[in-house]
Parts: C-alpha cells; sequence; structure tokens
C-alpha cells in the first residue's frame, strides 16, 4: 500500500497520477487508510505530525519534491527507512532562470526603479548597473547550471562547495576557503540543501565577512536563513537588498516583518515546484521495484542529508 | 572646434573626457562658444532648439549615444551635415540582460509577488512559470544577441526583422510575416530602430493580433508605442503587463497614466547606457578625422535612419 500525505499540498492530483500507474487500490489518502500498517511506502510533502507512530511497515518514504529535509528532520522516522527524492532534469531551468531573474532585478535596480514609480520620479543619473560579483554557495547540479549561464551572460562568477568543484569560467573554492569567497563577492545567492551544518548559515557574521551594501538571494532553505538578522543588516545597509523564496516558518506569517520591509522581495517558495508529470513515474517505479525486490533509485544519503 | 551640447545630460564629464583627448581649446560648451561660426563638429544628446540656427559651418554631427533619432528628428539639421553614432561592442551585454530581466519578470511572476507582498499574501497555487512564446521586434546586433541568449536559458524564441534572418534556434521571420510572427508569441520585446516606418507601431492593431493576455517590452524608441493603446489593452486584458524603458515623451511626465498603472514597470531610458570610455575615443578619433580630412567612421544612413 502507498500512502500519500501533505498538510500543505493540494493532493487530488498527484493521487489521481498514482492511481493512473499503479491501479486505484494500491493508493491512499490518509483519511482513506483503514490499517496503517499495510503502508509499505509513504509518499509525503510536509506530513501531519506523529505519522510514524502509525506507520510501522513503512519501508520507503520518497518525497514529492527534490527536497528531503521535512521527511529527514522528524525525529520519528525509523533509523532504517530509506528516503529518495525527485531527481530531475528540467529543474535546473526553471531554478537558474528564477535566479537570474532575481540577479538583474538587483543588478538593473529595478528595486530602486519600483519604488520611483510610486513616487513618480524619473531618475537617470543614478548608475543603471550595479558592479556585481556574484557568489553561489552550493555547486551541486542546480548551482553548476546557474553558474554557467550567469557566466553566459557576462557576470563574474565565483562558486562555493563542501569540497572544492572545477566549474569552467568561475572561480570556485571550498569549505575551507569561506572567507576568501565572501570577501570578494556583493551578490550571495544560496542553493544549500538542508543539512544540520548549513541551519542558520545566513546570519550576522557571514554578512559581515560580505562587501558593505551586499545583496541576498535564498533560493535554499528556510532554516538556513536567520530572518532577524537578515532585517538588521538591511537597516545597516551591511545588505542592500533580499530576494527570499524561503523562510524558517512557511507560509510566512503575517506577523514577519519581512512583508513590511521595502529592501526585502518575497516570492512564496516556487522558484521550483516539482512537476507532476516529472514526479510520478520514478515514485511510481520504486514502488514497482520495492513490490519485486529490486534496488531502488534516487535514494538519499541520511548520513549526509541530501 | 567641437561643440558639446545637451539639455538633458550633465556634460562635465563628457567635456573632461574630451578635452583630455583633444586638448582643452578644442572643446566648448554652449556657455563658452564665442563665434558659433567656428564649430565644425557638434557632440549632441537633446541639444537645445534652434541649435542649428547659429552652427553655420557645422559639418558632422556626433551622437553621445547609439541612437540618432534626437538629431535626425530636427528639421533645422542641414542635408549635407553627416552624422555618427557610437558602436560599442559592450552595449549587447546590458541589453540583453536587461531584457532577460524583463522577461523573468513576466515569467516567474515578479509582478504578482511585488503586489502579494503589499497585501502579505502567500499564494503558491498560481502557476509558477508563464508559458513564454518570446518574439523580438528588430534582429539588428542587440536583437541577434538576445534571441541567442534566451534560447541558451531555454526560451521559445521567435524574431522579426525587415528582411528575415538566420539565427541558430530562433524561429525567424521577414516583415511580410508579421501577422505569423504575432500570432505565436505572447512577449513582444521591441528593439527596432526609430525610422518613420515604425513610428506607433506599438498599437492597438499590433496588440490585437497578439494573443490575449499577452506582455509587451519596449527598449526601442518612444515614438514606436501610443501610451494610450497600451493602458487600454492592459485594461481589457488584451496586454497583461507592461515593462516600458522608453516613452514618447521623456522624462515620462507626471501627469501620465503610466506611473500609476499597477501592470506598467517603468524604467527611465536606462536599458542601455553608453560609457564614457567607449564613446569618446571614437568621437574624438572622428574629430581627428574630420581636420586631416580622412574618411569618417560610425557615420549613419541618413535616409535609413540608422
Amino acid at each position: 500500500m502507498l500512502l500519500v500525505d501533505s498538510i500543505s499540498k493540494d493532493l487530488a492530483p498527484w493521487i489521481q497520477a498514482l492511481r493512473n500507474e499503479l491501479g486505484d487500490d494500491r493508493v491512499v489518502s490518509w483519511e482513506e487508510v483503514d490499517d496503517p500498517t499495510k503502508v509499505e511506502m509513504a509518499v509525503l510533502w510536509n506530513h501531519r505530525k506523529d505519522l510514524f507512530q502509525h506507520l510501522t511497515n513503512v519501508r520507503v518514504v520518497a518525497s514529492l519534491g527534490a527536497g528531503v529535509d521535512h521527511i529527514i528532520s522528524d525525529p520519528l522516522l525509523p533509523a532504517q527507512v530509506r528516503v529518495s527524492k525527485v531527481v530531475s532534469a528540467h529543474l535546473s531551468d526553471p531554478m537558474s532562470n528564477f535566479c537570474i531573474g532575481a540577479v538583474i532585478y538587483f543588478q538593473r535596480q529595478f528595486d530602486k526603479y519600483a519604488q520611483d514609480k510610486v513616487t513618480k520620479t524619473w531618475d537617470q543619473q543614478f548608475d543603471p548597473e550595479v558592479q556585481m560579483g556574484i557568489g553561489i554557495l552550493g555547486l551541486g547540479e542546480l548551482g553548476t547550471d546557474l553558474a554557467s549561464k550567469l557566466r553566459f551572460l557576462g557576470f563574474e562568477v565565483h562558486g562555493l562547495s563542501r569540497t572544492r568543484r572545477e566549474v569552467p569560467g568561475v572561480v570556485t573554492y571550498g569549505e575551507e576557503d569561506m572567507d576568501a569567497f565572501l570577501s570578494r563577492i556583493n551578490l550571495l545567492i544560496c542553493m544549500l540543501p538542508a543539512t544540520a551544518a548549513t541551519d542558520g548559515i545566513l546570519s550576522k557574521s557571514l554578512f559581515e565577512r560580505m562587501k558593505s551594501g551586499s545583496y541576498l538571494i535564498n533560493v535554499g532553505r528556510g532554516r538556513q536563513q536567520v530572518d532577524e538578522d537578515i532585517l538588521a543588516a538591511l537597516d545597516s545597509g551591511q545588505l542592500q537588498g533580499a530576494f527570499l523564496d524561503v523562510f524558517p516558518s512557511e507560509p510566512l506569517p503575517k506577523t514577519s516583518l519581512m512583508w513590511d520591509h521595502p529592501k526585502v522581495f518575497i516570492t512564496p517558495h516556487i522558484a521550483v515546484v516539482t512537476k507532476i508529470e516529472a514526479a510520478v513515474p520514478q515514485i511510481a517505479e520504486n514502488y514497482r521495484r520495492l513490490q519485486s525486490g529490486r534496488e531502488l533509485i534516487n535514494l538519499i544519503d541520511r548520513e549526509k542529508g541530501y
């Protein structure tokens, strides 16, 4: 039995697509489960609390998307359960384009011109191109694609990954070179996966190591950012703008000071949205493999967290 | 004698740079001219009215930038005066990046999210990627560079030029195929040079031949756009958004309805700004060539207008 659960996503189209692949009686929502011990595989995205107390025989948990931190951060997840993610070649195009849009938003000062529109100000005197040294934190598949595309568009690009990688035209760093990396950039794009090591990394002490008046784009994970530190850095001028797609608490609470801050651009965690057509065949394939005892695909390393 | 004149630009850095090239006594502002008949060459950007009544011996007029319509549209410009523009390989990078930023602004619905921020709305249900068929009007050096870059980023690109050109991966059209071109796109980028033939081209009858709910980006010339038609098309839904860098009257008057329209993004004619370092050597070179009777560089065809 395959259970699909989320407290934030509209699951109807996912359940329908999985039933088309696996048959109606194999795929259930939480409301339809009569015996939770029969669930062998769970497909989750922000699942209900205490779920794993009931799923005593679950062997595989699949994420509905590329991120798995919503699964492995659950202390109730049994140690032997394997976790898979959606792998999609088509994620890099939307992710890169989103980031390029955010970079140019700051580079060509669309933020300033949006505010000038409110006051009906025609200001040509301002330098219309901000000199950008772009730093990408995390050079996985997505970070590498973005780095190459920004280079193609003529930008100066630096990239840091845990162990240093080679990307043509990009100045690369290992994690031991963080200080040098930060000192050379004035726009940071966070594309890190969610791991315990990166929690709260986007904080005061990091911003202080960048040039004064830098920009921040976060398309990584919300728990990597310290919202109060971002707001304080924007107010002090250490940061000049923040383009944030993720937040420690989502949906971003109405009480958050981010909403009213003029130097913050907010998108509701949509930089990359996994397409049902791409994800469902991968998830169904793993269910079939589980049934026939074959090796599973797209498994993550639970130690590393990605 | 070389005269530098503009009613809108800060000329001090231009005059200084030209004096560094040509010597202090060769370069004058209008205020410094004692005898206007001694001016052999004028370097202009939105020059003062009636200027050419005084410059009876001027032989060459140089634009401070790539556009020359501000010069050749002056009915007082004598027919035999030759006109030069600034040619710069470095214009295509900023122009393309500006346009890519505007495309992604609409494709990833930054317009919607900017408005959602005001109302503190976290709306994930919206499709975060608008399907884009991009049409570029004008496949000169700048249009071709943009077309190639948009293709590289994965976009579907169509391009129309007076006579059809070949650009790898881009569907191209000649001006006789305008209807087919418009019917296949939902985002139009106008990069046309200013000529009599393109005046007012961005009008109701053109918008009606595009798909309903299309987008418009104009980085061409202000006189190509009919502001009332754009506003009407935005209100009817024929257009869904307009990203405008140029206007028929600049600076855009405070009374323009563009300022208050929520579906219009305004930038103050800054998509490409000619850099002094790039322009001044070309202008100085032509002055030297004029003095020694050699052939001039970067001349435009006054018939064609570019």
